[in-house]
């Protein structure tokens, strides 16, 4: 079992590589639900959606979120009611967010409705959320402090980050499977995406940054940072904002007590013996995910870097 | 202050005539919220949105529900995911329930949430709900207790009906400013809507029937029923399932301890003296509401029925 640490476009992007590579019914996926939020009273689990979404072949690749051609009929007349316009939920993406609250408020967990959806989708890969407990992102900014997406959507990234806050993920336990996944994998892939947010938040939750010290599977991690700037997103700020060097070796340093091998872009194959010096073998390729060869090739690269061929 | 109680699509239609007469502050209209059902744990009030939709111009009129030209995207999904397909939700209607859905679980009341959606649409009657606690009308069945909606809806009246069953109206009360309502009102009309489930719903929360009996002031109904017929909906097989004669007879029998004025159509001119001989005195007049102005003309004529003139 191959087990892969995901955020959001970047994580989905990858797994499109892998699964070209890997049997779906090989991959479990662990989502970061630090960024999912209430909008309208519904549950929206942004990232765990992104990876649903692409993997079926739907999502809306120019936005980088919700569903291809989707209308926003609902959200028009909502924003006539008075109602926020800053989150863009489409239609048919908004029936994914009622039925997940509808199936959430009869009792279900998390998890369940997750896997719910992935079936939804005949989706063969196992998804599962970090957690079944609500956590939020918080960012603390001059201006206060800021829901994840009230920072990154409504905001556009424009406060200076001071600090960033998991709230709730004291009391939060990482969902069932989750610590057996880590256990058990023949692998464990670090996604490329943003090492604060995605998954510095999900090594917070209480348990998974030890199981990733304790397991005997090999820990490979992929930069989302090439050349001091994320491909997408605000990991640059984030890193900056918390004192961290915005490179494939702050990045390093993120992971470094439990990483076996950091793959970095060509691009900063420069930085390779400075990451080694931390003692994490670092090999450096391709990471840029422009098409389907590209996305396969890193999935296979990072695979090698744990041993495995397919 | 005109007060007239409400079921759906014939209430609607009056009221569109009435507001041609009255001016909509002199307007408050008490509507049934027994139709109210969850879908995908969303609160859809039917008979209240059917009132608001119509008079802010919106309403589909050729489904009779809904918004106008509205699309069925999240629907469709929602289908998909393998949720209920029989009861139509357009895109735009859907912001309603979700609009809804959200207040309440705040914490407004279905007053509250009632008004505010009004004041939306900048209606300037009063839309007061029977009641802010739930209320199901059931319909007892050969098939079992069916919820209206799915006796009406789902299996679209096929069902013998042997009772009807209003859940939870014990426990009612009525929504605040509907009692003083119907004792400082100048005239309450009730609306051509079915006597059953729709008039009947909201005379069977406690002190509603109590207020109709004690107010002073001239109470005025417009029978649904013509030549033994609904214009809309399964009045007939509800009336006749009680055992109840589906004429406009039947219709002010149901009304006959606090009506003082019954309007029937003319087509039913035979039934008058019938009718007065129950005591209550009876016009017959064009009561089928085709366009605005035979709308406006029940409307006078209801009003003037009641001693008003405008």
């Amino acid at each position: 079992m191959i087990v892969v640490l995901a955020g959001g476009v970047g994580a989905a992007r990858f797994l499109q590589g892998l699964v070209q590579i890997v049997p779906q019914n090989e991959i479990t996926v662990i989502g970061n639900t630090g960024d999912d939020r209430e909008f309208y009273g519904l549950h929206v689990s942004p990232d765990l959606d992104i990876v649903t979404y692409t993997l079926a072949g739907v999502v809306d690749e120019t936005h980088g979120w919700g569903i291809r051609n989707d209308t926003y009929n609902t959200m028009g007349q909502l924003t006539q009611y008075g109602n926020d316009d800053w989150f863009m939920l489409g239609d048919r993406d908004l029936a994914t967010h009622i039925h997940r609250t509808n199936l959430l408020r009869q009792g279900k967990t998390l998890s369940e409705v997750t896997d719910d959806l992935r079936k939804q989708f005949s989706l063969g890969i196992r998804l599962l959320p970090m957690t079944d407990q609500p956590v939020a992102t918080h960012i603390v900014t001059p201006a206060g402090q800021l829901h994840f997406q009230e920072y990154m959507v409504k905001r556009r990234c424009v406060d200076v980050v001071q600090d960033v806050l998991f709230v709730g993920v004291q009391e939060a336990q990482p969902a069932p499977g989750v610590l057996d996944a880590l256990k058990e994998a023949d692998a464990i892939l670090l996604a490329p995406s943003n090492p604060i947010v995605s998954i510095g938040t999900i090594l917070a939750v209480p348990g998974i940054h030890d199981a990733l010290h304790e397991t005997s599977s090999m820990i490979v991690a992929v930069s989302p940072i090439i050349g001091g700037t994320p491909i997408k997103g605000p990991a640059d700020k984030l890193m900056s904002g918390l004192g961290m060097e915005v490179s494939a070796v702050g990045v390093a340093r993120c992971y470094r007590d439990f990483l076996d091998v950091m793959i970095i872009d060509k691009q900063d194959a420069h930085l390779v013996s400075e990451i080694e010096d931390l003692g994490i073998p670092t090999i450096a390729t391709n990471t840029i995910m422009r098409d389907e060869e590209s996305k396969a090739a890193l999935a296979r690269k990072t695979l090698e870097a744990a041993g495995l061929s397919f």
